[in-house]
Formats: C-alpha cells, structure tokens, sequence
C-alpha cells in the first residue's frame, strides 16, 4: 500500500492524477466554485447514464418500495445547499511515505450549491421499517477495487440519512449535474469527507444490518497498519487553505511577489462546527497572528473566507495559515500518518520569495 | 530538462498534474466535450477579470488602434465554431526519457462549441498596415518561467490571423467562457494546439518583425537537443483515442470486459485535414482492421467519432487504434522524442483482460 518515501510518483498514480484533478487555490477567491474547477475524484468510469430510462429503487427495509423517475424527484419539494466537498485522501501525497493512491496535494476541496429532494423526505414517502440501522446508496458506477468487483457504495447511519441535511441533488450550481458530478442525481451529505456523496446513484437501500462492503470496511478507514479494523473516515476535520500571493514559476510553482503590504486571503471549513479562528504564520509556524475570518457559515461544513494583511519584507518566506473549529480542533503543523492516507490536515504551507524592488512583483492580491 | 527514464514524476510535476488535467478517456463519448471534462493546462495561475472594467486593446502596426469593451464584442456579428482542441505536450509522459514538464499521458484534449466574434472582423475594424507581419496576442496571466517574468503570449503569421477561421471566442458550450478557459475572452485557432489558443486576452498588437518572446521561441519548438533553433510547434498532428472497453481497476486502470461482440469507439482528429482512416488493432499493432469512420468535420481540427465491431475472445489483449489524415500522415507505433516533448502521436495502448464468462464481464459497451 506504500511507496518509499523518496521516491517519485509511479505510472498508476500519475494514470489517476491526470484523470482526477484538484481545484487550484487561485479559485478558493469564489464563494462557489465554478464547474469545471471543483475537484473531482471518480473512483472507475464516468458512467453513460439516459436520464429517460433511469430510476431511482428505493427498497430494502422499508413499507413502500419506490421507483422514481427524474421528472418525479423534480417535482418533489427543492432544497437548495451550499456545501464544501473535500477528499477523504486530500494531503496524502505529503505524508511520508506516501500511501499508494491519488496523490494529492492539499488542492482536492470544492463548494458547490447543491438543489435536489432531501433524502429523509423520500425516505418518509417510502416508509423506514423500525429495524433499519442503515441506508446504503449504490452508484450506476463500476470497477474493480482491492480485487473486487463491485459498484460503488457507501451507507449513512438512519440517524444521519435522516437529519435535515442530507440531499439527492439533481442541480449543481443551478444547472444539471454535469456528468462528472454524478449525473443525474446523487447524494450530498453536508460535513462528511466525498466518498459519502455517491454519485450516479441508481438505489437506496434501508439495511438491517450495518454494511461491511468495500468503501465501508475495507477503504475509508484510519489505521496505523494494515491489520487494524480502524476507525471510519466521517466527517472533514478542520483545514485552511490560502491563495498563493504573487506569481509563479511554471514547473516549480515557486512564488515570486513584491515587498510592501499584501491581503492573504483564503477559506476555512470544518464538516463538525463552524471555523472559530484563523491563524497565520510568515516564518514556517515559528509565530502566528490572527486573521479576520467570516462568521458563521449558512451551513455545517460549508467553508468560511478569512483575510489577513501581511507586511512582506523581502527575503524568502513560509506562509501557513491554521484554522481552529468550535469543538477546539485545530489543525496540526506535523500530519499524523495513516495506512490510506486519509485526513492529513497538517497546515498548508507556501514558500514565497519576496523582491526588492515592486517593479518585478507581479500583480498585487 | 529531462528525467531519468525509470525514476517516477517529481513533486514539480505532481504539482501540475494536481492542478491541471486531462479528459478521462470515457469522455470521448461526448461529441461535445462537457464543461469540467474538457483537458485544462494553465501555465501560471487563473487570474481574477472583472469582465466590466476589462478592454481588448487592438494596437501595433493598425490604422485606428481600438480599446473595445465586452459589450461591444458581443455587439458584432456572432460565430460559432466547434474544435478539437489539444496539448501540445499531449502524450508526453511516455517518452523516455521523459521532458520534465506536465505530465501529460494521452488524455490532453477536448472539443468545444466556441462561441465569438472572427478574428478578421476584428482586424479589418482596426486596419491592419501593410507592414504587419505577425498578430500578437498577450494574456492576462503573468508568471516566471525559464527564468524570465512574462505574461503569456504566443503571436500568429498575418495570412493565419486573419483567415475565416480564428475565433475571438466568449462563450464556451453556449455560456460564458468559465474562468478556466479564458474568461472573459480567448482566441480560438482550428486545427492548431492548445498553447496557440491563448487565453484571458488583453491586447492583440499586429508587429512588423516576427514575435520572439519565450513561449514562441524558447517554448513550443522540436528539437532533438537542446542547443538547435528546432522547428516551431503548430498544428496537430493526427491522432485517435478510443474510450477504453469494460470496467477499470480503481488503482491500476487496468480493464476487464467479458467475451463477445464489443463496439469499440472513439474520435480522431488533424489539425491539416480530415480523417481518412481509423485502424484498430487487437495485438498490439502487429494486426489492423479498418475502423467506420464519421465522414469530413464539420470543420478543420474538430474530431470525428469513429467504431468498430471487436469480437473478444478470453485472454489478455493489447488495443490500439492508429489515424491516418487526408495529407497521408499516419500515427507512428513509437513516438519521436524530442526535448519538450511535443506531438507525441504514438498509437494509444489499452491493455485488456477478456474473462472466461460473462458475468465477471460488468456493463458493455
């Protein structure tokens, strides 16, 4: 599962990395991300859905099994949310040595405004049975993985399916899911890592039973070694993330930015409780100070701006930025390793070189 | 500016495999290539345009230089262009050794609906002198790159710049350009590679000697060894792509299909001419049958789909498939190397596990 610690990224990596593709920070300057640069990562193909011949089943552990059209869920009542969406595997490539997987960065977060049906308003249509613990969704997608074949899949706990949060969105950004977003309608779970929002969904399925299959058991786990059961990967610990000021280089990615005052500016979330503080350090994490964050979000896990203005003198820098949730966490300036590689929060961290002179800066944030 | 052929992608180039990206294969399904599935490489960063304080200006070797708003390029006359659109570092990442640079695969390439005004139209309003040679475009994003702070600019030869067919285009797939695609204007060049089509345009000047900037002279040529002047980068050399058959493994890629009758399909496309011809082979090019071919595009450059009737038999398979263009050039079975690794139109490879039953086969094509 991983790959020496000096080592490069190998061919089946790089297969993953051209297809998946983070969201580059520049674009954390939208409250909502544009299609086409919210992250995305799709675990086998995009499948070929005819939205005329597709239903929604709704079975398993309930009164009134259902087979719903799309015409039929866009009649239902619409909820519109704004969520933030990151990958479980976000940070992975910065941990040593890397799980073998997508290797990402810190760039794999996106916020899209979701409408579509609540999930608990099609469940009550349904009829949960009192002996449903779990409701499990499965996508019309389909590989191979940890040498099973199988659809994707993923369960919610009743208690969380239930709750007001939970969407069958059919719209992103007021405009029908794209094909890559899960086309045409797919589960988004305000708060919870992006394994949890299956898209392409073709059943929902009340279980009697907690579900043990790949993504459940297998996958999505924290663990120490390989033959720890491990907790399961929920919801998204708190992360900040800021633009990189200044200009780059193109293959290194190296800042370059003129001396003199400079906004730092960026987006916080935490898919427990709203982001509390923003804090930002100029010398690798040796001092911080607080910058402005935005207040409360409209919803759980939904990401909050922050600002900051930053005296740059010249000289070459490390800029990091911290965020603190209500619950107290806080991200940590080391990450904490694990067999998948999944929720390193370590902070973000952006050397800049700073000029002499303002004429060869680039253009001021 | 080379790597070791055996050694993996360094953090430079996962940096820009995070951030940029390709088409997932599955994608050729589309004849027009959905927004957020279109191929993306971007050199520096996204810049933030406020679309009503922005100004094309038209200058250099004209009559009547203009500054013109985006209101007034949406007030003259409208065309619509589809094309196929492609890296020209496509197919990088397997040559051997490999330029160190995007890491492209094969997957660099899209096709879109451009929408916008003739470049012509443009140039005839400002009146070209008799003593321009070239057309220089200059974008909006700025950068360092190989040691030099620029903006990026690529120019065109007069007698190119102003045929029927280059596009100042604004809107992409019928709505607004998005931000990563150039927003809120961008030339658009049938038939040429991506670097051409430069994006985020603030001024076009017509100049009376030939443009000598980075990404026309340093950047963009083919060259064997560093130290030649190398012939400069231009059209798109013809290539096909099928979308790969049967389910992938997540981590590996590798497909698995059941036996049978499989419709194997794809697009292929040249920047000079039509495709004439689709080749299909299921040995890995030791064999080929003809593939049915869409007839002429629409217009140059822009794909056309292609299928053919593969009857799988269990084993493993290598699938390739091989254009050749109406000038008689054909994809080669080994690319040609050079330092930037530019226009590699080796054939495709698809490697292919047939199992002994159908039911392990997942969905058909």
């Amino acid at each position: 599962m991983s790959d020496s610690a000096g080592g490069g990224v190998p061919m089946e990596e790089l297969q993953l990395a051209t297809r998946n593709h983070g969201m580059p920070l520049e674009a954390l300057r939208y409250p909502v991300t544009p299609v086409g640069l919210h992250y995305l990562l799709i675990h086998y193909d995009i499948p070929a859905i005819d939205p005329s011949a597709w239903r929604l089943r709704v079975d398993g552990c309930v009164e009134r099994p259902l087979e719903l059209s799309l015409a039929e869920l866009r009649a239902m009542p619409a909820t519109t949310r704004v969520a933030t969406m990151e990958c479980a595997g976000n940070g992975r490539a910065l941990l040593d040595p890397r799980p073998a997987s997508q290797p990402w960065l810190v760039e794999a977060v996106g916020t899209g405004e979701w409408t579509g049906v609540a999930l608990d308003h099609v469940l009550a249509a349904a009829g949960l049975d009192g002996d449903a613990v779990e409701v499990l969704f499965t996508g019309a997608d389909r590989g191979v993985e940890g040498g099973i074949e199988q659809a994707y899949q993923r369960s919610l706990p009743v208690e969380v399916a239930t709750s007001a949060d939970v969407l069958l969105a059919y719209e992103l950004n007021g405009a029908a899911l794209p094909p890559q977003h899960g086309f045409p309608l797919r589960v988004v779970v305000p708060g919870w890592y992006g394994m949890t929002n299956v898209k392409w969904l073709t059943t929902i399925t009340a279980v009697g039973e907690p579900f043990a299959g790949y993504q459940q058991a297998t996958a999505y786990r924290l663990r120490r070694a390989e033959d720890e059961v491990g907790e399961p990967v929920e919801r998204m610990v708190p992360r900040s993330l800021m633009v990189p000021p200044g200009i780059p280089d193109f293959y290194t990615r190296a800042r370059t930015l003129g001396p003199g005052d400079c906004e730092l500016t960026g987006r916080a979330w935490s898919g427990t409780s709203p982001i509390v503080a923003v804090e930002v350090s100029a010398d690798g994490g040796a001092s911080w100070d607080t910058a402005e964050v935005d207040p409360e979000p409209p919803a759980v896990g939904a990401w909050q701006g922050w600002r900051f203005r930053w005296h740059a003198v010249p000289g070459d820098h490390e800029l990091c930025c911290r965020a603190t949730d209500a619950t107290g966490a806080r991200q940590p300036l080391q990450p904490e390793w694990n067999t998948g590689g999944y929720a390193n929060n370590a902070v973000q961290r952006v050397a800049v070189h700073v000029t002499d002179a303002a004429q060869s800066s680039g253009p001021r944030l």
